[in-house]
């Protein structure tokens, strides 16, 4: 069908005239302000792998259909090649007045190879070559994700593992609840950032759809082969309508609140973190290299990346807003509002591989003082409910128990101890029920081993979970 | 263990007091203001059913387990099919006193059987007893969403079998760009809400978990089984860290998250409809029962539905933010802060439910101007990418023939005549391999035909493809 | 210009035929749940009083200009206040038919005084009376909060000038930086909130103008005098331009900024109350009726009202997202998407209203436990900045003194004590220009003392500021 | 108090060995991720002019007061001109060692003077250094965007001024309401940057007061005079509590609210300037300057600066939301998370500026198609109010005038013709009022002059309201 040496009879270059006008069918060129405006090269570049392997599959495609021969397919596997060493060397031009990362390469295909180049953009558009590169570039970020919120788990676990039986106070609005261990307190986010991975993986199956061959809405003239340039670029199903296909940005609104989730666990392991490290808890401390001072307090030593990294979701949440709003109400099919999707989810992307990463080291690198924790779950009446249960087990329904209990406590608040410091006579005031066993469920091995559940802070119980953990492949 | 007829001796019960004192630990009662700011019974009693549900769950396991015994059970589930009956019938008296559904239906339980009620609470707290509930109101609620988003696309794809070869422009920055169909045009729509279906069956997973058990925070002393309670609430899993089942929202945002997604879909069709139902466009009218007029000016009918549709956009987005907001920075376990992750949410689902219902009628009533829409696709040189793939296919290389139309382009809006309306000798001095056949490419009719692939917009592939989505189960 | 006692030859009472069709250019009526989902009575009549208050202002302004006449005023007049009556007696009764609170007062206004009230609507439009009605309702609620911001302000400031002396360790990250009082922490909040009330004053200037008489959205063919109506209503200015008029939502969205604002501060506040009355702090206590209990834990005492009103902060910025995405791309003039605009307002106000309301009253219930501060602020080299600046005073340039106090931090962590448990030997091998004087500098008092210059900790400065806002009219 | 000769015993220099540790309190770096994850100085680095004006105004504070001698003050001002003259030149060395612009500057300083140098942190902290960086920095954006949205709303009065008369269709729903005239309709945007104009000034005020002086939190032991730095930086007034002073981002969120605001505006100008370029609508032209094509469509002109600027609201108001994520509950003072108030605010000014000096020039750019303008106002009876009208001045009640024209106007879409198409006779039919004179009222011209008060639409109002805008100083 085609034949790349015939003789080109028409000289205009659309690329060569850039700088001064968009193409035959304008007048002026765009301002030097424009052209910075609208421009996205500066930013997209880094899709620029991800161009060339859509590109190349695109062309593997022609060729095999016979939109193009086989000699225009190798030439531009070739200039592909050539470009690609040129940008990974740092000596690949990037030009403003070229717009984007896809009319650069172009540009600089046909530059090398001539009229093959020329026949590359033939049967799709910038549409659906940008939205397959964004979809091949996120895969890509995902499974690099996936892998990091293993490796966090897995340090979580591995601390667990060592700290399964350290007590410390489980907090519920702050105040002293019940004790728990500090395994047991450290695997709930191990649980958080697996409900993260499940989300992400989720996630992926939607972005890993093409949409090439939707070309600039309404698809193609040429016989063109979807399901093959699919398979190459390893998606797992073809956008099934065009028009949905080259404005569709839902993958990437999925995955910043995919990512907000994340660092919103990051954020409240970070205020923990944060208050743990504070000497009024004084429950552990971070290695140094995570830590800064301060320019003017010589002793200061503060938790600077929990602090950062807790700051940061404001950022991501942002930029999920900053998505949802750029698609609110827009028509059918492509605008240039679209452009806008990039900076935030590179961002997005870009910060949490590197708080996921950080935190791996630094969960790796916490240093308990369990004698602090234990000082404080000793503290605050924390086996109140443990003697609750007691009565209960007696024969005291759960109801009338508590009000027993309450009475206990206001009562070891007048003499201003705690409630294993009631000598039996005391405790008896409260409910006849209570005899000399009374005092072990009192105390905080007592109380955690009992909780020995699915789910509950019974030492054996962290032990096996963060077990579990650490034998995942 | 327990023995139901015990006497008991211990004559206060926290509920009697609670107008006085939250418990006997308490020494004044909150203000009245302080109560309504701090109560939730005015929101959260649409969760009776669930709760009631969880907690005959909860019982039968506690008798399964033999903590409470099969008496106590029987009268449970007694006392609550009363209940049950009593908020059915809008008799029940839901007090602000008792702050939550969950104390109003536990007082009166303990109001109609005494001492069993009273052990209803054993092993639980309202910690893991609220997060129950929930899980198990909004797995309900995804079930109906999910039917209806399958009735939304049912009408689409009715109306698009209809329209599978009705030709109206397809816009790209609102500039006409290429013709396409209208059946194809509303198919795009018929893909977003299929991608909603799958993120909401996806998120459905994880709101399906079982939280129950996990009591406080720490898990309970008690012997309890949390896979019996769960499966009979059909739970697929149990919550793997008590810490986190009390604690976790993720389920909630991850459901706004998906209803912001839907709700984007609905203003881009929203606010497509309303530019077709403008008299600029003409391209449809919708039923009357869609639309309101002016309290001055007699001639207008506004399409009120969709651009109400349209605006809640911003108030499903905003309670997303609400619960970002709510969840960062959170430390374990409960705060009281989560209590404010419901009104949100509840308006979420609502404002789903009642948009979607309404948006499956609304497409049935859609009436189409097909004049319309061809005369405005003759508009814009609609059909000058298939004059450049025109040209390709005579052997010019796809950049040179963009060029080559973009000057016939111009030379048209000159001459104000449609590149159809040159003769051939015009064309030619474009391109001397311009031939008589060109003209068949130049039709509307010809161009929508000839993008016959998977996702194009060819008829037979839209009849297709409606005809597919109206065959699902 | 208008007799009222011409007799109707037209029987078409819109209103009268409203459930079958909006009007007679309508040819079916909406459906239940269209009507539901569209209409606004149900949250829109809270502004009945100010829609009222409007509609008398433009009666007034007609019957002055000659558009209707003496005798029509004066029975829109006697029939709004048979109507104001009637609301506030909650006799009135609303009908969804009827759409919103402008048709239902105007319909029973028709009722009570015939053609009279079929003139009332003359001139004007839904669109510029909903504007009208939400200023006047929106401005009077500014009005109450500011006057409980200076309230907030003034409790901070009683409980700053009793604990003016009062030292606690301040913090920076967390970590413990320099003695401050706590009079002087206090004072902070009274600086945020003082912002706040300027914000809401400015605000309040913008709220404060007239839409009134921009009609639909063209203005009106009546010679109308809208500075007459505004002044009647109190207002600044009017709004000089009709599209505009009708269509800005501004006023709402400034207001919600603002909103989040006082909603940030109030979490920050909420965040230290909640951390100070953990036993970790044990800095201060709340009075028991602004915390609540356990329902399994007896000896819980939770401070519920501030961890609320964290949460509550999420709701707020909701509704400001919610807002700022309702206005993206809204083209001119009136949409229907408008109607979006009351709920999250009228929440965002009620929010404010009653934490406001709530947090005066809490305030003033705050008692410190200054044993606890003073210990805390004895741990963590607090004065170290102190002796950086001692060294600084003997000749030392600052950034050398930090460095050498740095190196007396580490020893004193290695011999576990503080800087003042050094002997002067000791203190000397960091900077032999240390002498027995070194000692005043490192005590808490000498610390906040020396910080006396405007804005400073030292307890003379703390009561002069707390004393000007307690004079503040 | 200081003498600059005096031989310095430490030989510890902080800056030196921070490649090492932190200070030497530290017993290891950060690593490398770390360092570039917690370092500011790639973005901060543009606040470098503000953070040497600043530090010049600290020292000459403190050699007024004696803290540093006069020859300090020399030398650190001479060392400046030259660190300044550097930056200019792009001869800086930034180090990412040295975390953010000020400790860049400062150990330059250092290099360059000496001990000089060393003194200049006496008596400050980096924060309150950033705060007021700053708040210089936004004073003099804020000062940049006030001129540029007075040059946006000049520009908009001569293209009103100059299409005072044209007659367009004004919308409500997007359906032909009533004729106005483009002037009016261009002038609504000009009251909405109005209002951007008051709200960025009232912000300003509160931008422009000075922390300096606050140091860490505390205030500091020297005798510094805050009112003389705050005097010398143009501050209107001093932060008059510590602790506030170096935690408030309030001026950060204030600017970021309105400046999401002023692109709401943007966002709804650009939605109408891409409907009227689109050939439904045809009503005017963007220069080529600010259109560009398609890769695959080669007769495509498309509105790319309205889109993306369009596009931008959504970046600018996740700005908004990250910043207040970013604050909520940070309990005081200062915490590392405050690092991310700065890329935020600095992309929403720079967004801003480019968005608004682009818009300035495309206004002026703008061509109108007044005959289709015309057309569209003559399509959907946008007299109709006018006939209502008609019939109230004749004597009928409004309400029942705008039934009487519900039906005239079914009548004509039954016929399919416009009101004034009708005879008399039909519409007597309508109401036996109605006389030969109704033909005037229901032209356009008749119309638009009728609205003839202030914020009308009448031409002579445009036309005034244009002039007075233009006439601004």
């Amino acid at each position: 069908m085609t034949d790349s040496t015939t003789p080109d009879n028409n000289t205009h270059n659309q690329f060569d005239n850039k700088a001064k006008a968009w193409s035959a069918r304008f007048s002026e060129p765009v301002s030097e302000l424009v052209k910075r405006y609208t421009a996205s090269v500066d930013f997209d570049k880094r899709l620029a792998p991800f161009d060339i392997q859509g590109s190349l599959a695109h062309a593997e495609m022609l060729a095999h259909v016979g939109v193009i021969s086989k000699d225009d397919l190798a030439q531009i596997e070739q200039g592909m090649a050539t470009i690609l060493q040129e940008i990974e060397a740092g000596d690949f031009d990037w030009s403003l007045d070229l717009e984007d990362v896809h009319l650069n390469i172009e540009k600089r295909l046909v530059e090398l190879i001539g009229d093959a180049g020329k026949r590359l953009h033939t049967g799709r558009s910038r549409n659906d070559q940008v939205a397959t590169d964004m979809r091949l570039w996120l895969r890509a970020e995902i499974d690099r994700l996936l892998e990091l919120l293993k490796q966090l788990r897995q340090a979580l676990a591995r601390v667990a593992l060592a700290q399964h039986a350290t007590i410390m106070p489980g907090f519920t609005h702050l105040q002293v609840a019940q004790p728990v261990t500090f395994g047991h307190h450290l695997l709930a986010y191990a649980e958080m950032f697996q409900r993260d991975a499940e989300r992400l993986a989720d996630c992926r199956r939607r972005v890993n759809r093409s949409p090439l061959g939707a070309a600039a809405l309404a698809g193609t003239s040429y016989p063109i082969d979807r399901e093959r340039s699919a398979e190459r670029l390893g998606f797992e199903a073809v956008c099934r309508n065009s028009l949905d296909a080259v404005s569709d940005r839902d993958f990437a609104i999925e995955f910043c609140a995919a990512a907000s989730l994340v660092m919103t666990h990051i954020s409240r392991f970070s205020e923990e973190l944060i208050l743990w490290m504070s000497p009024r808890f004084g429950f552990i401390r971070l290695a140094d290299r995570f830590c800064t001072g301060s320019s003017i307090m010589p002793q200061k030593k503060n938790p600077d990346v929990p602090e950062l990294a807790r700051g940061k979701t404001g950022r991501v949440n942002g930029h999920l807003i900053a998505l949802l709003t750029l698609m609110k109400s827009q028509p059918l099919a492509y605008n240039k509002d679209n452009q806008e999707d990039k900076e935030g989810l590179f961002d997005t992307a870009d910060t949490l591989r590197d708080t996921l990463t950080i935190f791996v080291d630094m969960v790796d690198g916490i240093t308990v003082n369990a004698d602090n924790m234990r000082d404080a779950a000793l503290q605050g009446f924390s086996t109140a409910t443990d003697l609750a249960d007691y009565l209960v087990k007696k024969g005291l329904p759960f109801r009338d128990a508590h009000e027993a209990v309450a009475l206990a406590v206001r009562k070891c608040e007048e003499l201003s101890c705690d409630l294993a410091e009631l000598d039996l006579a005391q405790l008896k005031a409260f409910d006849n029920r209570i005899e000399e066993d009374v005092f072990e469920v009192l105390t905080l091995e007592g109380s955690v081993a009992a909780r020995n559940h699915l789910g509950g802070t019974a030492p054996e119980r962290v032990k096996a979970e963060a077990e579990r953990i650490l034998a995942e492949k």
